[in-house]
């Protein structure tokens, strides 16, 4: 099997997906890991019906063994990891009177944790190689805290430091550590309902108001194709209309 | 008991000696949490020798139930806690592919989790009586993650990330919630060796390289006294020949 | 004449005052420039009727032959300047397409040029010396660009560069330079009145909603103290309740 | 004439000729400005020899007289102006004690000041039109400033807290605004020149060292084509191998 390969973490939601069909369009096999593996049969049945390449594994990110055996197996069954795609999300918002430890630290698990082990176990393969792409998904609480937002934000801004740490170490190993900070609303069934239970009905919003996923693995695959003298580490993405 | 009362968490080393001395010279009941808190016998008895007054307390910061128990013990025993001074440390430098998953958690809990247990429980006593101060220790770390420092900056990060959401929440709450950066070296036994190990005379270094320990404290002493009209959330020290 | 020597540059609004006050009742001989000099008459009259002693001097501070004939005079007349704070405004709001070349040519003179003539003139006294302060007023605008500020942040930001390349580059010559960021209205009759066009009664604000000149003052004179092993190069103010 | 256009202006270097032949091989109209226009036609000629299309300019960008009159002039004779990418540079090093109030005031002017002049007669006509791209080139000094760089890092900090005031002012009217940190070396006469005086042979250097003109001139086209449900405000670019 000559084709390049991505491996998904965190392929669920919508972002993840639009990810997989985007470099699966483009010639990747596409693995993608979620909880539930079973869950993504429709999705690499949807991807495979387009002439792709996909396969689904259970996955829980933030579990060691978990993540080095699904890795394992791709490296031993599918083939060399090209790039990985780190795609959990997380975001919660309480009180910190109503912040429970348990919270705090699952949060973290998802959003932080969950991306050490993925990064690391993708280092172990791609430092012999000296080749490899390692891209994590930001929020705009990666960059600060805000009220309510205490564990969410912790999270993420750790998964960006990590980020900017594993950059810094295995740049100059030809590995390609990207942070994508997504600092807006992306079109889902969760921002919808968000949207409705704040009075707002979301078919009427203005086109373009919400980000669509396919522009997000659109950012992602041009990542993929930066020649390493010119390597993105940190861009963000926001709509139009946006206030920042 | 009329004093105000401050609660040191990590009371063990350097920074946070010379923060109970600062406060307790000013006139501030001194409470210390530390994992051991016999060991806090020498500086509890150096406190009162210099008529202050002192208390230390067997504290692991990563645990609910301890930070739960000394909060409330020093709440029903001493009096209301004016000030919470989170001060534990967790510097360690690995490559990626040396960093274990027990590090990553375990630096993570010291920098980051035992921050927010310690943030809450005092928002927890000190929102009802619309007043208090919670301040953090941050590093270098805290700023950008660094090559080898994976596990110490993504912890660093979230706990600024967790400082800068409790002080947007508590802030009008009346509630001062700040983070000092310390961008550098504290003259503790600890750089001291590092700097030995290094190849350099610790002792020959030209005055004032190295942070005082009291210096920090002093900065400190400035927060616990800002007006709430001008409140500073974030300041850094470094020594004045420092390359930054 | 064995007092300390500061010179406030922009000593004509509400904090430039309040420094100079807080300067003065601290055993210094305060120097004060502002455009035109004989309207600090009052100031200068308050500050001797409280015991200080105190100079006022008509200073263009975006004309580098002012600049250095103050500077010139105040080290031939008065003696050395210790410390050095550059207190200039220029906030204005204007959408992109009224900002004339004009106001964003001035607006950058008095934000940025002036504070560069001001830091390098005290360079060239302070470096001999091998000792002194540089201390710049900032702004949130600073930190960030905003909608309507292009001309006001594009100023502040590099006055903001300017000052960290000064303490970059000063520091190790046991020169502090230091830039403080204040985020928030701070009580003068001009926020008052933008206050009251936008509807609002500022008198009946909650207390301690607007900064009180005094704090900023205050904040200077504790940079004044920082012992040089311990040095802060930038801190910010907002008053407890003010969203950020 | 139907092709888009777009004015590149500083289209003298390396990174503003890459620029130049990636949107001319991409079907657009290339106007280029640069202070001797004559200089421009090797250029001209080599875009017309691969089939493409492209007009020099003589212009000072520094000039508001000649930035109107060369915008008037294409949008007169050429067509509507796309996009508009600023790409002046004005790097320089000096002590600040070198560092003479004429540099200062012509690094900011080119800098920064030229790039609001730019900026605003872009959004002049993009404004009323509903549409268009203005973007600018920054550097490392956009992000920080550093011993040696005070005039460089307020010059280039000033132009892109602009550019995040334009991007936040003009977002919502469909202009899309993008700041490009090329946080490295790129491949020119200048820098290996630069590199030869340090003492090394730049022909030795090893592959990917230095930033490729054509890989900056890449990232603009990419950000030329984000839908604008996603757009960029931020991306960095250093070579794989750069410490940072």
């Amino acid at each position: 099997m000559s084709n390049p390969i991505v491996l998904i973490i965190g392929a669920g939601d919508y972002i993840g997906a639009a990810i997989a069909k985007r470099f699966a369009s483009g010639g990747f096999t596409v693995c993608m890991g979620r909880r539930n593996g079973d869950k993504l049969a429709p999705l690499v049945a949807e991807i495979e019906a387009d002439g792709g390449t996909a396969i689904g594994y259970t996955l829980d990110a933030r579990d060691e063994d978990s993540v080095t055996t699904v890795f394992k197996q791709i490296e031993d069954e599918v083939g060399p990891i090209e790039t990985v795609i780190y795609n959990v999300g997380g975001n919660v918002r309480f009180p910190i009177l109503d912040t429970t430890a348990r919270v705090f630290r699952k949060v973290w698990e998802m959003a932080c944790f969950a991306g050490f082990l993925s990064g690391r176990e993708a280092a172990r393969y791609m430092v012999p190689r000296g080749r490899g792409n390692i891209f994590f998904t930001g929020a705009s609480a990666s960059m600060r805290g805000n009220s309510g937002y205490a564990a969410f934000s912790a999270g993420k801004s750790g998964l960006r430091a990590l980020a900017q740490s594993l950059a810094k170490e295995l740049g100059p190993k030809n590995i390609h550590v990207a942070h994508l900070v997504i600092d807006a609303g992306v079109d889902t069934a969760f921002v919808r309902d968000r949207i409705a239970q704040s009075g707002h009905d979301p078919d009427t919003l203005p086109e373009d108001t919400l980000m669509n996923p396919a522009s997000v693995a659109e950012a992602y695959w041009t990542l993929q194709h930066q020649t390493r003298d010119a390597w993105t580490f940190e861009l963000d993405l926001r709509p139009f209309g946006e206030r920042w």
